[in-house]
């Protein structure tokens, strides 16, 4: 069985084409650049300024070869025209090389949801401003929820203010791991705050709909008093020059007009209509990840010979090892394929259970193959020699990122529990 | 979502006709008549001479309904046309009613594994004699190759001794946990054993072939010899009147050429062909099983009332609960749902790793939801008022029968790592 | 190191003389005698009736060596003597043979718990009636709390009625999971029921106290309106003579002076003082029983032989198998000693996290050990074969019984979460 | 109760002073002092050449205190007179600052292991030349032993050489992550390499001894031929100034007489007496570390606020996390007391099978711990901003560090089952 089981049978002939296409790009020219890259880069400050070469090179040339904005699925005019499902067998290959691949291809997150947002909701003005260069790779941008001195894990305790003055918006607030916010194309932000001068609005049933007070606005990148305070690390990695960074709005003034999305309280609104597609993406990416690791695995306990009189490759342990990795992983990506199919039939509302457990159960399992993968490789594979220690870092983050694994959770046995009814029927009935 | 996710995206509409009877079936026929089934199988010896009417009803009932040999997929002329993927899904359904619908619909364990022997290795003669009255739910059958002194999780083990007397064949060995053998039905042994009188075979390399020692033969619950001897239990059940044998042949003896499937030397062959669907069968029904004691929670942690303060289906634990067993759940089903796929696309020696994998998981997975199930009930739980309890020691079991957890993980560890060769390369060329 | 570890060291030499003697009775009468008790409690309904005689003969022996009562420890006058950890040590003796030592041995529960119940809390003339003959062995006792239409994991569910009516209490109510109550020298309930007739409590900021309603109550177990319905069993097991019952108590009628412990509204008070050294005991039995697994398997691995060319005490995961379940157990062991020593120290209600953690952690890793025992024990692991299927059953009903994991769990983190005033003032001053 | 449990009973009066002196060291200084030890140490290239002037002044500080070297045990004239399971209990206190105050107080690795070696092993002149300066806190040390091209978790695969040539022996090798390289006052290097000159031995059944080949060697860091190569990161960290360094010893010679540990071919002697405490060092600094994860967690839960209507501290989940912890935790620390208090008994080779398994529990569960407290912190957990990133590298590598858990998991299981002809007796007397 191939790694990444038998994506081709869900492709259409046009996709398939594109999935052979993006395993030659990402191995034959992705990986071998990923030195060059890390090289160009350099150190200390510069990494914040500088667009290494290999990747303006490498762009061009995924641009070239038809594998560019992939992600954007058939429903949007912009797109590539796949499936939710036909991307995430092909975005999983980009996440082998998750430096360069995704950014390559310009299917790298944040920019991927925040081209969906504007796709979905902008203006026709706002799409000409941003999306556009977006979609052509020209600038970055920078999705700012989370905040520094609240629980952001729940939306409602948001405290970055949206407040109405005249034709302007002004926006003040400190987020906080902001990625992106490093790269020298950024360009815009896309900010959910609390629109405190909007007219409260109200539930169905009466009552003060706190759903309905947030909202998204778009901030230019230099626009007066955008502050990008300082890079926060992610266990011990600068991630540069992507980043994740702190960020001040320090009494932010644009026009309303031209920056709201969807109009004051329509946050939430907003924000769930990006979720769905962007899971599956860092899902895949995920999976592309620990696949990669797990290759890792099986040349290492070949090539290491033996312990304690038996080759490593051997040992019952190791094979268990391997063979629960082998498991989880393809259980995992059956559920993502799942969960991208549903997005397909019905919409990323209507596939709220399956994108909830995507989120959980990808992260961690792929957090498990990697740690495994670096005990398997002994000092080594908590080094810089091989690529398992940052791709941990990167994918225990994934675990809290876009809410922590909790929050999800609980969604999951709330949705679940909503079966009450009908089973209670049942029960009436004898028929459970 | 539904408890079995979007099956019926998987079926043909003559196989969504099926799955929605059957479903009717389990749900409205079988469910209720359970406690029908333990009051007529009685108490004590009689419940090993017993059939219960009501179990002869449903069979009649499910022939009548067009549900009847469902598993015997579309290879086989005798079956019901049916993908091993379709199976799947509509085999799940008779899970939620595990000691009623296999059997009523006459898809029950060993008989499905013993039948699929017979239609691919039995001769004409063999078929007219047993695989016509199984196929038409006449008699029952065993699959006798667990043995009570060696360890036969590795079959090489097996000491069962088939000897050639002239035309006869000469059986002498100790068997057990033999299910199906305490049935008033029971009508034939599938009995694997070592031919010792066969000429010893080679294999390519010249080695002696230790998988080709190996002989079926089938012995007709009456020939003299063969002995029931006692009833093994399973976590304090009997599970009465199909029980798990320890049984004795003592100087059994048939003719061979009746007798012998394939012929002597053959058994491996024999029994790897009759793994791979009837893995997926196990897998299935481990599936309902545990979808119905998900079922249970949900009812229980809603009716149940609160505790400090707090419905129960609120506590977040709880919600954890669910969500986890949710999440495994739907991983195991499509990691089934793909194994049976693979079946279907390349055969059950094509598709050994995803058998084996299924073999693994879905056990545990069901294991670890009932248990969780049988906590969220309290001593209810543990007793005879759910059918929790019963469930977990079957599906216990489960992680046993037919090799343990054990040989299968490393059976899997083994086949990943022969990607060595092919990774080497790409690794060789910069490309991993 | 022996199973115990180095039990030897906490003792006096006077425990340690028990030890040994201890030891030495399990291991030459009461495991012997297991089959004979078996044997003598036969089959049907007469379990229930029957004690057997081989139990009446261990218990005279018991007392004959010194071993009887040695549970009571040195703070109650009728005690033994020891300190709750050199009880912790020589009770993990009984555990080995858990349905025969410790009744002989005259420290079973629900007696025990019972007995410190009535020696802590008793009037002299309840001490006389009932504490006396439990602690002779002549008759026994049961404790009814669980109920079965409420979720009584928290007591305060509790809906069974004591209504003051002049002298006397009635006491109307619906338990369940009664353990003991098929014993035929059950004598007495000790019932926990809410005293819906007593003047209610406040507490010191002037609330009703919630937990100054209930009361307990000693029953005859011959009192009119007393009726066991029937017994639940645990998987498949009734777990006769002793089982565990349904009960319902119909008006019933005892008087108040005689029967009520402390008095109305205390109930909570008495059961607590009833649970540290209690929850110790039940502890070390499943340490026991952990114990006699781990044996089990060393054995079988080293007898069974080999698979695929290892013998199966040198597989690679085998040897994991057992190296995981010896740390857990040592750890588990470790923490039951530290709170048996704590409760020494400080008494039960100073060591309430201690006991709390116990509860926890032994139930769920003695679960783990005995299913790994059962694993490697292949089909005969689940059978009637070995103690190993009928062990786990007991054990996973521990995680149940006497408050669900999940109750203690939470409360560990409330008593931990109580750290905060003092980890706070450490904060501000830059320590942490 | 106290993050420490109840240390304080564990130790002697004088011990209990230095417990306390040693609380107070580690809240008032070191941990204040974490800030600035940073700043000193600056960054890039400097960070290997900096002491930072702080430290020197904790170091005044602490033996002004007599906090120093306590970890070296009564068993040595050198030592600070404490049994080991006394500083087992002080030690853990100086995980809390593990960058600071090990060092601080003469108590780091490798320093400890090393000077054990010194003080058991060395000679004399070895002992004025080394020992004495690493016990006043003059210089440091290097254990060099892992090496880059061999699978060195089984330390026969060592392929550095040890070639005699006169009176000096000859080393070659190429060695990895040996920590505390990047030190400025590193000063030597006990190196294990392979006498490939030496006469081969037998052992007493006549083979040729496999574990009488390695030699111990104290090679001086500034001699000819020894290069350090690169520093090895640790997830993104450098460990500076302590490190983890890429050595090659090049064709380095030294005297043999002054330079061999114990003589030629006791290589493996050497190390075997080095383990014991150094492990109970290495655990008990993780539990320190793991207990300061933990008073984070529950300052954030309580200072974070609600999240869906509930503080963070009330969530179930939340709860649960922290007890599962505090249960792990606990269970861990009895079992390093218990390991340290055997080392006191019996020795280490006594204790191998206590000392093994603390080696897997210890690391293992403080992973989990600061890997939960990383969860409940969200970004923030994997930023800069705390310790808990930092500290889950550090722990991390510990399961690798000293051989990976799976070697001593293998050594556990071994050993256990040595308890088989013991028990195999008990069996055939039925006491089983």
């Amino acid at each position: 069985m191939a790694p990444q089981m038998d994506a081709l049978a869900n492709l259409s002939p046009r996709a398939r084409d594109l999935y052979i296409k993006m395993q030659r790009f990402v191995e034959d020219e992705c990986i071998p650049a990923e030195k060059i890259y890390e090289e160009q880069l350099g150190e200390g400050a510069q990494r914040w300024t500088t667009q290494p070469a290999i990747m303006e090179q490498l762009k061009a040339r995924a641009k070239e070869l038809g594998l560019w904005n992939l992600f954007l699925a058939r429903d949007y005019p912009e797109g590539a025209g796949l499936t939710n499902l036909e991307y995430a067998c092909i975005g999983e290959l980009t996440g082998r090389s998750p430096h360069l691949a995704p950014e390559a291809t310009n299917c790298a997150a944040p920019d991927t949801g925040n081209m969906e947002v504007l796709a979905k909701y902008g203006s026709p003005a706002q799409k000409e401003k941003w999306l556009k260069p977006l979609l052509d790779g020209e600038i970055r941008s920078a999705f700012a929820m989370t905040e520094l001195k609240v629980a952001s894990s729940d939306a409602l305790n948001i405290e970055t203010t949206i407040t109405r003055d005249g034709d302007d918006v002004i926006i003040n607030g400190h987020k906080w791991y902001i990625s992106g916010v490093g790269h020298p194309n950024l360009a815009v932000y896309i900010v959910m705050g609390k629109s405190i001068t909007a007219p409260a609005r109200t539930t169905s049933s009466g009552k003060p709909n706190r759903h309905a007070q947030h909202t998204i606005v778009l901030v230019p990148a230099n626009a007066p008093g955008v502050k990008a305070v300082r890079a926060g690390h992610v266990f011990g990695y600068d991630d540069a020059n992507h980043g994740h960074f702190e960020v001040i709005f320090d009494n932010v003034r644009v026009s309303a007009k031209e920056h709201l999305v969807l109009g004051e309280g329509r946050g939430f609104e907003v924000i769930q209509g990006r979720l769905g597609p962007g899971r599956v993406h860092h899902c895949v990416r995920a999976l592309g990840m620990a696949e990669r690791a797990m290759d890792l695995c099986i040349l290492r306990m070949r090539d290491r010979g033996s312990t304690f009189g038996t080759p490593l490759s051997d040992h019952g342990v190791v094979r268990k090892y391997i063979a629960d990795a082998r498991m989880a992983l393809d259980q995992a990506r059956l559920l993502v394929w799942h969960a991208a199919d549903r997005i397909d039939q019905v919409g990323g509302k209507g596939a709220l259970k399956e994108i909830a457990m995507i989120k959980v159960v990808v992260p961690n399992t792929a957090c498990r193959v990697v740690d495994m993968a670096i005990q398997l490789h002994g000092a080594t594979g908590v080094s810089q020699d091989t690529v398992l220690a940052n791709f941990y870092a990167g994918l225990r983050t994934l675990r809290i990122a876009d809410g922590p694994d909790e929050v999800h959770t609980q969604q999951i046995g709330r949705l679940e529990m909503r079966r009450y009814a009908e089973l209670k029927e049942k029960q009436l009935k004898g028929k459970l």
